[in-house]
């Protein structure tokens, strides 16, 4: 495939311009970080977003635009326009573009929405987080260790009510006793979505290595494959039997 | 188990009250002849709703004391009001209420919402449908016969764009060279929804007795089994490891 | 339904008899203890078996008189019966009998057999294990708390290759910095299969009340449901649609 | 990649030589004009096998060089080498080669015991069948149209006893009354496998350009994707939390 991959990393891009600490981290937005990584990709076209950006950093011309979508939310989730949620929701499950959905995006209108999901885990302070790959045979971890490491993530734990998942790549061990299905497919009409819970904006999680290539794997897994899926419902008009081999 | 299932049948109620022709096959609703099917069972325990009753038929007193909703709607699904499609996710994910959906449902907003699917399919003329049992192991299918016909069904027709079912109860064969995934179950956060194809408003097979069969099995399969599932999303304060055990 | 379920609680039945430390802790064999266990269930019939007895603890009467098998074995998985394998496959795939695997069962015969897997997994020294339910709506969860502790189990880890489970009910936390999805709910033709992780002969975790309730919410789980699933190809003779009614 | 994908096409390769109707159809056998429409892809490595080769047409040296393998059975299901068949489920359950079954192969030792399955389902006469793509998205769909007609085929009928497959591709009409999944993914161990239902000796199937695009489809789809899966159950040494970061 010569035609370029086109990713649109979406960031809620709050904390990283109110508070110090986070900004001393991701100083441009962690969109920026993820943007940079995936660029090193040359089958990847790379283009930011934010909520505050012109019409939520998703006008028609660029969602129209978009193969894969990167959402990151947190405390603006409600913030989030209900059309452009279903915008969204349409692209995906018209097979026409792949989502990943990042750590507190887990409740945001668009994950709760396309999937269906309450989107309800429970969470903690942030500590050691091992994440191990139990499908080592799936396309998102290849290249991926058995397992790595990060030193300081938030605390997220299950139940996670996302019913069962169509297939579980990562699951996550906390030091404080907790595990979690850390990177799931769902498959949902003719789309793909794709979660992966590392992410706290108090943590360099998009710095680390590994976090970048399951990213980057991800846009490739969920990228669309399908040519032409209707928009809607259409109907058949009669004919014989005899007709279908025409 | 002593305590009854509370079944609300809810319909759309229109075309029987607006043409003639279906009333002389529904006269009091397709909704009361589920209803009647259901209250042969001692275990169940039936209330019947339409959209034009109070409240859209489903005010808070009786979505919070229903067990199982069955769900048929076809020309008003965009009158329904958001706030109750809302209310009824919430009670599904929560593991509170079981969910069925008949026919043209596949359109509504609480099928596309619950499940997370644009609910397209392709449909045409009423026809010869054979019902094929293609998990005769599973709970839905109890007592149900190897295969069973609807001498006049409307068509409707794969792709049915749902991702891929959690499990896949019953296929069917259609006269004009047509199948169809006509008994599926999707799991969604804590809760379980079964789609069953049969039942347009011009044809009877609502009075069909593996029709009310499959019906009543699944009102039994979606019910709720969870005790106490949180409402939204706990947060774990910090205790060390051996007090895990406490 | 008045009739009981009858379980056959099979164990190798080796380390307890030969190893003075394990007959410490299961004097008559763990099976004794998970059969004592179910034995609380009035709506079970409960019989042990053991390797060593005649035909391998299961001759044909007693196999076709068991509608959930239970099985424990490590070290002996060899010194099984190919023929009896075989038997208990067909009994599963046909939908008479329910099978749970215990622990170690994960290599034997059975297991790998039935389910279509390599059975491989990761594994190490006792430690405190956290058993945590992930999905609380499943009927196996029920009565179950949100989690419970092994102060001394064996470690299994990921990546436990058994592709993907049709429900994950519980996954594990381990000490030393392993995570393990440790119940899982396979369906192949028309039985299902529950693998149940902790177990490991040095520990006595078959005597902790939430590991028996477990094991008891899976026989119901596991039973068989279906009525009568054909023993093999059948062959359909030609007969025009409109015979179908019939 | 510029590595070639190393496909084996293994068939019986009885029919044609014993039967001259069949061999009419398929002179040199139907492995050959599979292989001969796997060979327009460039990317493919295609080489042909049957069961009266040398070693039943795959010595170690094939087996280990074979990336993807197709496999076509009938009546001589159980002269297949079990010791062959143990060989290729390894190989499938470590990731190291897809797998592809063709239409009477559902009855094979090699679909049965990887995919852990009594192969069941019912059959009957030649007759016209209707291949509909259920999942357009599915990479194995990809330039596959909506439906695509067989103008005889072997009758194959649900229920197939197969439980529930990872992944539903195609779903077929047959002309008498019938219903059959016809095209599914099942993920075992680290290995992928696509069972494709059309194929019967007595018919030219594996003429058909979109039978052939399916095939080859699937080949891209289950050709291995992991690195390096460990052989068997590696025990892992003790070390402190604190170095796992190294």
């Amino acid at each position: 495939m010569c035609k370029k991959i086109r990713v649109t990393v979406w960031n809620e891009f709050r904390h990283e311009r109110h508070n110090e600490i986070i900004r001393a981290i991701y100083p441009e937005g962690l969109h920026a970080v993820i943007g940079r990584a995936l660029e090193q990709d040359e089958e990847l076209d790379v283009r930011l977003a934010a909520l505050d950006d012109p019409e939520q950093g998703l006008p028609a011309d660029v969602l129209n635009n978009t193969d894969v979508l990167l959402w990151w939310g947190h405390m603006a989730h409600y913030e989030v326009n209900d059309a452009l949620v279903e915008a969204i929701k349409q692209r995906v499950y018209l097979g026409k573009m792949g989502l990943i959905v990042l750590h507190s995006g887990h409740h945001s209108k668009v994950f709760r929405g396309v999937v269906g999901t309450s989107g309800n885990l429970s969470w903690g302070r942030n500590q050691k987080e091992i994440v191990w790959t139990v499908n080592p045979a799936h396309p998102i971890a290849q290249g991926i260790p058995d397992h790595f490491c990060l030193a300081q993530e938030e605390l997220y734990s299950e139940p996670f009510f996302v019913g069962e998942p169509d297939e579980t790549v990562f699951v996550s061990w906390f030091e404080d006793g907790f595990v979690m299905r850390s990177g799931m497919v769902f498959r949902r009409s003719a789309g793909k979505i794709f979660y992966f819970q590392p992410g706290h904006e108090e943590c360099p999680s998009y710095y680390n290595e590994w976090v970048q290539k399951v990213i980057r794997n991800a846009v490739h897994y969920v990228k669309p494959t399908a040519a032409a899926i209707p928009e809607s419902a259409p109907h058949w008009p009669f004919r014989a039997i005899d007709d279908f081999d025409a």
